[in-house]
């Protein structure tokens, strides 16, 4: 084929791409989050990963349509997702009929967004979403469900003490449309959802920006102050004793489902009621959710979410209430790794490595196709030739038994089953093999 | 917000989007083939869909550049992978110091091609392939490995009996060559790949079309025609006396690599050796796999492969020979479920719905939580009132136990669990349930 031209191999800044120990914790990640989503009743849904552009963008606007990766295809105006939520949307209004309702799904994949490039920002990562949908209404008591999924979710990932904030969007607008503040909302929780970046001081510095009196940022400071157990918060909040209606539906909200959580499992050290969250400005419209890794306060909320009143009001006139948490796996990972909380704890899924030493292949081939029947992920070495450099392998590869087999061992109808951890080996029948890595 | 501009909610032809039966089914047969690549000790790779346009058109030309999804972001040229294979090939040599060789991959993932809008055909499509790389050299046994893996998956997807055809195409370049017909090779081969097609008159006549000589025809003919036992076969073609040494080579690479199939546990009903596949016409260099469901020959090959030279030589000088196969996952799953196939055997991964009736949900929303902790995927209803809905629901979704807890059961500390299946109830403890529904 004469001369190639060749091309120097690289990958787009923004991808994530993981060499093979890497993958296999990040992939060990997503399986707990996949299980965890399983066995709370959710359903799996694969939407595509490109829509026609009318679609993604029926409601977007500001950062997201500049983000969005557009194209055309022949004459066709596509967009890849940039989450799950509009694609869920979508679906929702297109098969409500094929669906039967409060439905569960849960979505792992791949969105695109084409942030500038930046240490730790991903153009491709993946989100790993649940939501409950309901036909018209939604019970509250399913937003105190959220709370234990994840915290079976961190609790399995095991990356330290963490704490899953809660709030209630109708307790904040509320409160600020009684202090006649509404035309404000978003600026003031803008403002106060920073508060733990930039500090209390500042946040008040910004109120007064905003031309909020002196004494009403006072007031706003009060009450995002009100701390305690989730009894002690509702009752804080209580006494304020405020009329606004939005404000006591909140309240009661947050109390109904702050109640509930603990009987979903959740301990009362992993949860508490924190005023000063509010999340997406325009989304969320009740329950919101956090979650704070103890240890890497850093690293910012690494599962949030909340509940809508109208999930797909773009696509359809029916309305479809909801409640939604949402993993940033990719970037989790990437941080987690940087700050060197992933171990690989099982650097390798590989159970055994088969070494034939010289030997005609029948029985080795035999021994390892016996292992795999038996559910041991095994491989059989044809390529390295004697003991030393597969015992190497193995070493560097983190399996932790090799099955040699020479003369000696074939002549006795045996195997012999070194332990990599302790260098310790047995001469061993392959059933014996079998019932030991069982 | 003013009034809503409301769009039609639509998925792109070519877009595979399933209900959630269907997604069920789709997920357990994903699963089920990452179960055997990881069991046979091939390790997950996840490289980006985006890739830069030079990367992934080093190669290509004919019908893969022009189905290719390609756009510029900025003054970025970027393509959407169409395989795994391309793929591999630039992870292998921009990493290739950090990887231990015999390098064994999977891959399971999306994959983009604009192929005309057509049944059954897919612009997004999953592909789930594995592959075994060598540093220079790569043992032909490795070849012998990939049919017990292609066995164990179409055995547990349980689709009814299917064969593995298994052939060389140095047996065929060679055969080709002896004939003084190796100009025409392409040519010749892309015609014989289509025997099961179009059948044996209607190759004969178009390769009289390309001035094969009528009696090199029947040589031809003959040569396709060697069937039987692999020893058979390869008793045959040593028979036919060619002296050529590319097919030498080729007959005594099938016959090692036939001679341990069965050792890896394939039993001889499921593979042969078929002279007339060729896949790939310039791809592959030595073994080539093909896979047929006896019941539904019309699919084609459901999972094919072979063995290759040189795996990234537009990237790199280092020499990377492989093998491996791959699996059409979307094709595959849309022509079964078309067939009638899939019969969903697990229409929903939920094994109880707790359904409290009427009383304080404590005790309910504790039962749920404590299926949960002990692995038992389970759902618990607030929106549903009353016992015949939530019973209708469960029937509709196939979930197999119905939980219910009334004012009795709360009394005595139980619970009453309803198996659906033959509509009997008994009244126990959450303990019982736990065991037995675990």
């Amino acid at each position: 084929m004469g001369e190639i031209k060749r091309v120097k191999p690289r990958t787009l800044s923004g991808f994530m791409e993981l060499l093979p120990k890497e993958q296999i914790e990040f992939n060990r990640m997503k399986g707990i989050i996949e299980h965890h989503y399983e066995r709370a009743g959710f359903i799996p849904l694969d939407t595509p990963i490109i829509e026609a552009s009318e679609i993604l963008l029926a409601k977007a606007g500001g950062e997201t349509e500049k983000q969005i990766y557009r194209f055309l295809k022949g004459d066709t105006d596509l967009s890849m997702r940039f989450d799950h939520t509009v694609p869920l949307a979508k679906y929702v209004a297109l098969h409500q009929g094929e669906l039967t309702f409060p439905y569960k799904r849960y979505a792992i994949g791949k969105v695109y967004r084409g942030e500038r490039p930046q240490k730790g920002r991903f153009r491709e990562f993946y989100q790993a979403d649940i939501d409950i949908i309901g036909d018209g209404k939604l019970d509250i008591i399913n937003d105190a469900e959220m709370p234990s999924i994840i915290y079976g979710i961190f609790k399995e990932l095991d990356f330290g003490p963490f704490t899953i904030r809660i709030n209630n969007r109708k307790v904040l607008s509320g409160f600020f449309e009684e202090l006649g503040l509404q035309d404000k909302i978003t600026d003031i929780l803008r403002v106060i959802d920073k508060i733990d970046k930039i500090g209390v001081d500042a946040v008040k510095e910004e109120l007064v920006n905003f031309e909020v009196s002196n004494s009403d940022v006072e007031k706003i400071i009060n009450f995002i102050s009100i701390k305690g157990s989730q009894e002690e918060v509702i009752k804080g909040l209580e006494n304020l004793g405020i009329q606004n209606e939005l404000f006591n539906v909140g309240v009661k909200e947050l109390g109904e489902v702050s109640k509930y959580i603990e009987a979903f499992g959740v301990p009362k050290d992993y949860y508490e009621i924190d005023l000063t969250i509010a999340r997406g400005l325009d989304y969320y419209t009740g329950t919101v959710y956090e979650t704070i890794l103890n240890d890497y306060k850093s690293l910012g909320s690494v599962c949030s979410g909340g509940r809508y009143d109208n999930l797909a009001e773009y696509y359809t006139n029916k309305q479809l209430p909801g409640v939604g948490i949402s993993i940033g796996l990719t970037r989790l990972f990437y941080q987690l790794n940087e700050a060197g909380v992933i171990k690989g704890k099982e650097s390798t899924p590989l159970k055994a490595l088969v070494v034939p030493m010289d030997v005609e292949l029948d029985m080795p081939i035999k021994t390892v196709a016996t292992l795999r029947e038996n559910g041991i992920s095994s491989s059989i070495v044809f390529d390295k030739k004697g003991m030393k450099p597969n015992l190497n392998y193995a070493n560097k590869e983190g399996i932790p038994y090799v099955i040699i087999i020479g003369e000696t061992e074939l002549n006795e109808g045996k195997v012999m089953l070194k332990d990599m951890t302790n260098s310790t080996q047995e001469l061993l029948t392959i059933e014996e093999v079998v019932n030991k890595l069982k």
